[in-house]
This record gives C-alpha cells, sequence and structure tokens, in this order.
C-alpha cells in the first residue's frame, strides 16, 4: 500500500482518482481548497480508514507543510480550470498554477517525498500547426495564461528532479472527459440544449478539431507511465490520437439528448475564444511504446460522458 | 527616435545595448536594481538628455508602474544571473525571473506599451542530446531553476502577446561574453589564474562543449530579429553554431595571460555542477533566414572576451 497525497482531489480528474486508488486499496489524501472542486464527489468516502480530506489551498504552505509529510507519492492536479477566467485575471493561474506548484515542490523537498505525477496539458504546444505534435516538438509558446501556468510548472518540476533526486511524470493531458464533469464543452452544450432544445450556440466555427478523452482511459495511462517509465523526469501526451470536431460533438449530444433538427449559431473565427487552440492533435507512439493505448476514441469518449452527464449511463 | 526601457540595463549584456542605442541616436531609460547590475558601467552617461537611470526592482510593482508610461520598447533582460545560487535558494528565479516577469507584462499591458525583447536562454532545453538544438525541438525538460525561471517567462510572453495584442522577440541565448564581465567561466579562469599562474581548477572533466558568444554579435542579432521578425510572438536561438570546450577555454585563457605549462586540476564528472548542461549546441537556421550570422566563431569569442578581461584590448 502507497501512501497518496491528491492536491485537487475533490476535483473532476481528481474525484475519479480517489475512487481507483481506494478500489486498489491505496491509502489516499485528497488536499482541495474546493474552490474548483466538489465536496460531494468525495465526501462518501469520509470516515474509511484509509482517506482523509484536508479542506486547505496549495497557496497556504504552512497548511501543506502540516499536511503533506508521510506520503509516498504526491499526485498534483490543483489548478484553476477555467482558461477564460485566467486570461481575464492575469496572476490567477500564476498563483494558483505556477506558485502552487512550487509549493508543491518546496514542500515535497523538505518532507523528502521523492515521487511526483503533475497534470500538465497540450495547452503548453499553444498553437498547434496541422500535424499531430510529440513531446519532441516545440517551440511551446502558449497562447493562454494556463497555458503558460502549466509550462511553469513543467519547468519547475524538471528542475527539481535533477537538482533535489526526485521522479517526476508530466502528463499533457488532451480534453479529459467523464462523468461528474460541470464544466468544458459537452457539459456546456447540455446546459443550453435543456434551455433551449431547438437552438445551440456555438463558440467559434464548430470546425475547430481537438481530441477527447475518457478520463478512466486517462488514469491507466497515468499510472502505466507512472509504473513504467524509465527516465527520473519524463513527459507524455495523454489523449488519444483521434479526434472529433466541435460541431460533431455538438451532434453526439443531440442525438443522445434525443432531438432532431437544433439549429446551431456560431459566433464565428476558427477559434472558440482568446487563448482557445483550434486545433489539437497529439502523436501518442511515446506512450503507447510503454503498453498503454486509449480504449475509446475521442467520438466515443464525447458520446459516453454526454451519456452520462444526461443521466442515461 | 524610439524610446527604449531596459529592466537590467547596468548589468553585463544591459550596458552593451545601452552603448548601442544612445550611439543610434535612440532615448534610453534603465531600470535596475544594481544587485547583479553595476553602476560604474552606465554612470558615465547620467546627465546626458537621452538617458535616464532608476534604481529600483521589477518586484516594485508600484515603481515599475510609475517609471514605465510613456516607453515604446521594453528590453526585458533583469534576471538572476549565477545558476548556482538559484539553484540553492530555490524561490530566487521564481520571483526574480518568472514573477519579474510577469510584473513587467503586466506593466505594459496597463501602459499600453506593445513591444517586448526578452532575454531567454538555452539552459530552458535542459540537457540535450548530442545534436544542434532547433527552437522546435522539445520537450524542454530543464534542469536548473534558472532555466524553469526563463522557460516560465516565455510561456507568459508568448500568452500575453496572444491575449494582448503585444509583440515579442523571445532570444534564447548562448553563453554571452565580452567585456565587463565581472562573472562566468572565462573572468573565473583569469582571476584564479592570477591568484595561482601555475595551477587550474576546473569544474568536470574539462570535456563541456558551449557556445560562446561575442556580445555584440548578440545586440547585432537581437535588433535584426526585432526589425524583421514577421509573427507577433517568437523565440530565436541567438549563438554561434560553432563550441569550444571548456579545456580550451583554458589553453587560451592560459595563453593571453602568458602562461605555459599550467596544471589543469578537473574536479570530474560531466558536468560542472548541478543543472549545468555539459552540451550546449545550437542550430542557428532559423535567425540566419533573417540575413544575420555572428562575426566571429566561439573560440575566437573566448579570445577577444579574455583580451579585454586582461586589458590587452
Amino acid at each position: 500500500m502507497s501512501k497518496y497525497f491528491l492536491t485537487g482531489g475533490s476535483g473532476f480528474i481528481g474525484s475519479h482518482i480517489v475512487e481507483r486508488l481506494l478500489k486498489d486499496g491505496q491509502s489516499v489524501t485528497v488536499y482541495d481548497n474546493l474552490v474548483t472542486g466538489n465536496r460531494k464527489l468525495i465526501e462518501h468516502h469520509i470516515g474509511k480508514s484509509n482517506f482523509k480530506f484536508i479542506e486547505a489551498d496549495i497557496l497556504d504552505v504552512e497548511a501543506l507543510n502540516k499536511a503533506m509529510p508521510g506520503h509516498d507519492i504526491v499526485w498534483h492536479l490543483a489548478a484553476n480550470t477555467d482558461i477564460v477566467k485566467g486570461n481575464n485575471n492575469t496572476d490567477f493561474d500564476l498563483k494558483n498554477c505556477t506558485i502552487g506548484t512550487y509549493n508543491v515542490l518546496e514542500c515535497m523537498r523538505k518532507a523528502g517525498i521523492k515521487n511526483l505525477m503533475f497534470a500538465s496539458s497540450a495547452t503548453v504546444y499553444g498553437d498547434m500547426p496541422p500535424k499531430p505534435l510529440a513531446e519532441t516538438d516545440g517551440p511551446l509558446l502558449t497562447i493562454s495564461l494556463y497555458g503558460a501556468g502549466k509550462l511553469a510548472g513543467e519547468g519547475l518540476i524538471s528542475a527539481y528532479c535533477h537538482l533535489f533526486d526526485m521522479r517526476a511524470c508530466i502528463y499533457r493531458f488532451g480534453n479529459v472527459v467523464g462523468g461528474n464533469m460541470w464544466h468544458g464543452v459537452i457539459f456546456d452544450f447540455i446546459q443550453k440544449l435543456k434551455n433551449n432544445p431547438k437552438e445551440l450556440d456555438i463558440l467559434g466555427d464548430g470546425k475547430q478539431e481537438k481530441n477527447f478523452f475518457m478520463v478512466e482511459d486517462c488514469i491507466e495511462g497515468m499510472l502505466t507511465i507512472y509504473e513504467k517509465m524509465e527516465k527520473d523526469c519524463d513527459v507524455f501526451n495523454l489523449g488519444t490520437d483521434t479526434y472529433s470536431t466541435i460541431t460533431g460533438v455538438a451532434d453526439i449530444v443531440s442525438e443522445e439528448m434525443g432531438l432532431k433538427d437544433v439549429k446551431y449559431n456560431y459566433s464565428g473565427g476558427s477559434r472558440g475564444w482568446r487563448g482557445d487552440a483550434p486545433y489539437v492533435h497529439f502523436n501518442i507512439a511515446k506512450v503507447k511504446k510503454l503498453g498503454w493505448a486509449p480504449k475509446h476514441t475521442s467520438d466515443e469518449a464525447v458520446r459516453i460522458a454526454a451519456k452520462r452527464l444526461i443521466g442515461k449511463e
């Protein structure tokens, strides 16, 4: 049994990881400020002997230094998840991602904790050229402050691994989807269509190509990489090498909601908003070499997530 | 005439830029906390009508907001320059590079200043594979907190350019050398050989391969890129595509000091210290396409810098 410390453990992805780890008989501490996270997703575990919940912020260094020692592995997921909010409040990702990640690393160093898993993002690539990008591709000119925060986190982590003999997996996620979501395009489309089943406002021209990725696949991929990674610090694209268009997502959501002839109103332009990369195709050969591949295509992931959110599954 | 605002303008590279800009008839404000910078390098300009010196820190947001408005171009050079110090004081580069760069960008945004030049570094590449790296190479797993600070700065800058319609040149420097240096391997070797002309302690095995780069070439390169760059935000390797070994540097310095049969004592190991990349070869095809190339090879740059520091030139 290992002792896991999950920052952001009551968020969408975090809460799925908690379920998985507890099922595997691991010990889990969730450290979450509940700003993005949701207590309902983890409160059914409270009282279990191998589960602990601490409501606190990664910017609260004192609380972090008190809570983290004694754990074996830190799974660092805490971050802002709203890219537009981060662009409008320019110090939000600087604090909650960059400085937060520094605090986590510094606390690990002081507590002698050597193992880290970090949720980075495809956003570090910025506007992608029209080809699937691999981890060896640069120059990583991100177009959102969320992406800048993730990139800064990657740099801090790789430096700490080299300087202080830590081991870290950096995961660049595609668009992770599943149940328990309360943000993102699938969730938004469902809310909009519940309000008005005849028309749907779509940001951009709908031709944006994104790789959507099932949260269970994501967790399986992270655990495989953690187990099999050879270097002390390495970075992996974690997503699918398939993609869905945003109009395609609207089609799947409409279909699963039993709606026909929904009129799509496009706001126009190639990207949904400033800071949104319209084209996100991954080369996932590196993680496949470790013997893992996603079980679901992007369209399948969108459909399953839609079903769960609608309550059909 | 443009109005330049130089953070770190009284440092080694900054002071050379000041000379060049004043010679070109530009207006220059140097904003420097004099922690790394040296007042002697710029004080002969004080009193000139097109020159202004402000002793203040980029972490002092109030002073920055007071000083920056009214300028056309920000040349952001202020940073820690001591990689080992940054590794030993883990929040030093976070503050002086990452947060400092955020402060500069935020101040530019508020003041409506659109043009930025940023001194980044080869250190963002981390441990390089045995081939010359281009800007399109990743994954940018840096091995020093200095490098992490520069990478974080790059991410913030590219995000600000996209979100707030700024224009920025990001320069990844090789090992810039020249007169006015008071740190770096050439300066250190000269100091050591002045103390003991018979023996020289060398960090690592002496086989490290670095590209040394004449400061005048560096400034010319930066100005060329600023003038000719097509994108709103882009990154350029700026150095030579030649290299010198550390033992080769010792040979050149010894020769220029008129010393023979100096005994080299190697500390051993492939790198000089933790966080030191032993192999730094640049592919500089991208900047060459803009019509610029360094006038001096790496060995020539080392020799000229050594001569200047010894006082022979």
